[in-house]
């Protein structure tokens, strides 16, 4: 039986790797699209992240048009993104609301074109968004701004004639901080026993792709993190 | 006494030209900040709507400190917009997507910006948003995800420290289908009974501009219209 084969967009950054790395462990075929290729994928797409959006989308559907050659995806997973701050008085704003939207709706809409033409039936589609940005966050308003586009796009993903293959999953999973290398560096002394694992996440993630334990089609699943024990709840 | 001042964003569009000549006729002084000049105002800041994000920040904030020349505004009023379909499967959809940031969220935030720099104490700032937004938008998801986006900056900048001056309101009105020429162009036989009237949104932002009937802080105001009567109901 061949592989089933997974997308990862960000499959560089933090969590991206841990999750190429977790696919790869259970003899997943792993694609990643990131600016930086991952050594541990089977194939990279790398992209010009200084591209327009058009561009990028142009250049990573035609790679991953030959990539795949005519064979179907069982998973998109879209855990690319960052950070930015900034009230609305910042001057920074105006240009860390551009970082964020690109950073993360971007990428999330590029994944779905993706998912839409070369997911199989009944396949999985996970975005990234946050869970402070189910209410207001006065400051990191671009950041906000973008996370809920994403949890939009979620909720019309998940409607009938969205343009997935039937009988797919779509949700996105809502952290409020994530355990990685860098929230260590610049937050030293936070407490690290209410972030997120890495692992964690990627066997959450394992799961939706090989069907076990999916949540409501279109959820919107926030990560509580408490005495390093994760709580799924849909928001 | 001198006259209060309102910026219109998006001035020369249908809504926009509404607001404009409303305003005029209660005799405040009138920005409009659109692609082309509406005569009707007495300044015009004219956008190149090709331009960059920052680009267009860029040149909309010089402008307006040029005009108002150390003055504060009463109300900035953001109605720029526009509607594209697509689902994700859509060769459009990527396309569609990109437009609609820039005609929603670009300018909303711009808007927002101007307003945390410009807008007097008590002052007032209307963005808009979409009822069909509130929820999935499968057919028309780019713009679904735009609009999302600007309902939740409406949050952020509801909430503390959003940048904002004190007492200030921030609201967003959230139309199902607004009466103008090019919808009924579009679609002649739909019920024009239930599309509200650019009047009706007019002196309804003046009466929020004039801190009459200003609904609670941070609002979405959904206008759902029957029978040529509109109804404003919360998200």
């Amino acid at each position: 039986m061949a592989s089933p084969r997974v997308l990862v967009y960000g499959g560089k950054g933090a969590l991206g790797c841990v999750i190429v790395d977790h696919f790869k462990s259970q003899n997943w075929w792993v694609a990643s699209i990131d600016m930086r290729e991952n050594e541990g994928a089977d194939v990279n797409i790398t992209v010009d992240v200084t591209a327009s959006l058009l561009e990028q989308e142009a250049a990573v559907s035609k790679q991953v048009d030959q990539v795949l050659d005519g064979s179907k995806l069982d998973a998109v997973l879209c855990v690319a993104g960052g950070w930015a701050g900034g009230n609305a008085a910042s001057d920074e704003f105006v240009k860390n609301y551009d970082m964020m939207t690109k950073q993360s709706a971007w990428t999330s809409v590029i994944a779905a074109h993706v998912a839409a033409l070369h997911l199989k039936e009944g396949g999985a589609l996970v975005l990234t968004g946050a869970q402070p940005a189910v209410g207001g966050t006065a400051g990191m308003i671009g950041y906000g701004m973008a996370k809920a586009s994403v949890h939009q796009l979620v909720k019309s993903l998940a409607a009938d004639n969205s343009g997935l293959p039937s009988k797919s999953f779509v949700g996105a999973i809502l952290p409020v901080t994530m355990d990685t290398p860098m929230n260590r560096k610049f937050m030293p002394d936070a407490d690290h026993t209410t972030w997120t694992s890495l692992p964690y996440v990627a066997e959450l993630l394992m799961k939706w792709s090989t069907d076990k334990e999916r949540p409501d089609n279109g959820s919107l699943v926030q990560l509580f993190t408490k005495n390093n024990n994760t709580s799924l709840v849909n928001a």
